[in-house]
């Protein structure tokens, strides 16, 4: 059995304090797939010279990880018992307004594309932003890029209504890799049933998170493999799987980065608030990925046969990838 | 017999006036490969968005060309009947003085780098430079990086010293993809008798051009093939082949950015003269890609027999791309 986690939000880049170790509880976890986090609000050139430091990371860790620049690496890394790097950024700020880099950035590697952060952007609204302007003309044109491309939709902090307006457009099933169900842990970064629904129709995934701010009360492996079964009823069992939202070494200047990067002078509180500004401590059940197998146990613990826990833990994502990640 | 020219200067990206007649020209000669010139002084992001203008004009004018990725790619696309552009750099401002950018840059399709244009750079020095460095730290990191990134280091308009340093330190035949042996034409952008003899032993390659400005006096057919004959006796038939150095549109303007860039506010002449400024103009018996099977006739005049011809006019080229751009 493969796990995957589609939204790992740990800066692994080389020479950051602590990769290595974060790695080695990754790969302690089984996790075989990990959709990471390159940037968040960097340009194109911010943004290659972190796919540098990246690839260096990779290198200087072959043991653990390899960034896999297909579907089929993906699971051939898996298979070696290492874990493989799918690349992916938290905002398209790589692309810096030019529809030609999707296809430029998806050559690079780049296979997961968040369409914003969270505030607007020159595509759409973030699921922070007071009004959601939709999807704008330029977003509805990336989106198909994306879709011809190769590079995986991702609307885990987007607004509703832009949520809603990628879903129509895009051609190819979108991914909501770190999010949970609105209706069960009412937060703004939380998604609608109505999403749920237009994700269902669209064929698209959802990665369900133990991210404590998003997570609510469902912070137990009781309470959380209720959430994932509340999901499974409302949109289907090949459309769930697990993206924990960990960050585990990141800290404060990290978080500051994250959540204020270079668009505002006060503090900003992401998905805290100024009673709870960060960073978020993970402890209980399933505080990093070494916990991976937890999962595992709760979802048999749930009632699930051991078909349905492989494709919730890891196969349905890979079979995402593989239908996703086509090649240019 | 697939022809090949490993320097066309001609700007054709889109929605520059004249592309298509010039493309059109190229494939009027069976003209199965040309590595063209994507820029001269661009930076990172100035490189990406001529990259994404190519593609445009590649996708525009399918039914004569196609963006070739690897060497099967050209073999492919040529056996059609359709010539495949080489993408290509006449400098390395593409780097922007990052070493892990040629991955990036190889990754997006680029496949030859000249390390330095008509001035010095962080690399080395020009053939114009009143003194060359020789290859600098950096720049033996780059040759090493485009070696393993599978992209052709052009040493043509390279200062002598610094491509006699990068012909030593390079672990991959190099490539002269335009220039003649200072030995006939004796013109600062030709290549001297021990540039030449280094380059036989690295087993690289050389494209001889028949640009007005540096082809001296052998500028007819009888003249040029003479000039072949010599550059064959002098380093083997294996290693020559034909870079035209044709700018079929590009006019004052482009002429202006080609030759001065952002560099000098003063007219620089490149390889003209105050007493002959350019636009250069071909005419006579091989003015435009078009004229391509008239040096298969003068070489066959001159006496080389059929394999031998094949080779000068394409095969050899088409054999060091097999042997040089390796995938990642």
């Amino acid at each position: 059995m493969i796990y995957v986690d589609s939204l790992l939000c740990t800066p692994l880049e080389n020479q950051r304090p602590g990769s290595r170790r974060a790695l080695e509880e990754v790969v302690a976890g089984r996790v075989g797939a990990i959709t990471v986090t390159v940037g968040f609000w960097e340009d194109a050139t911010e943004s290659m010279d972190q796919l540098v430091k990246w690839r260096k990371m990779a290198e200087a860790n072959a043991d653990l990880v390899e960034i896999a620049y297909s579907a089929a690496d993906i699971r051939r890394i898996a298979a070696e018992g290492r874990c493989a790097i799918i690349l992916g950024f938290q905002n398209v700020s790589f692309l810096q307004g030019r529809l030609g880099y999707v296809e430029l950035f998806a050559r690079m590697g780049i296979r997961v594309g968040q369409l914003t952060y969270n505030i607007q952007s020159d595509i759409g609204g973030s699921c922070y932003e007071p009004n959601d302007s939709g999807l704008s003309r330029y977003g509805a044109y990336v989106v198909k890029e994306m879709n011809r491309c190769g590079m995986a939709v991702d609307l885990s902090h987007v607004g509703e209504r832009t949520t809603l307006d990628a879903i129509r457009v895009s051609e190819v099933p979108v991914a909501i890799t770190h999010a949970n169900p609105f209706s069960l842990a009412p937060h703004q970064r939380n998604k609608s049933d109505l999403v749920l629904d237009a994700l269902k129709d669209n064929e698209g995934m959802i990665g369900l998170s133990v991210y404590k701010n998003i997570v609510g009360e469902y912070d137990t492996a009781q309470k959380w493999s209720e959430l994932v079964a509340w999901t499974v009823d409302r949109i289907g069992i090949e459309k769930v799987g697990i993206g924990t939202d960990f960050d585990q070494t990141g800290g404060a200047a990290y978080l500051e980065w994250m959540r204020q990067g270079r668009w505002a002078w006060e503090t900003q509180y992401g998905a805290g608030s100024p009673s709870n500004p960060g960073p978020t401590v993970h402890e209980g059940w399933f505080a990093n990925p070494s916990h991976f197998p937890r999962a595992e146990e709760c979802l048999r613990e749930r009632g699930f046969n051991e078909g349905e826990v492989e494709l919730i833990m890891g196969e349905n994502w890979l079979r995402y990838y593989d239908r996703v990640f086509t090649d240019l």
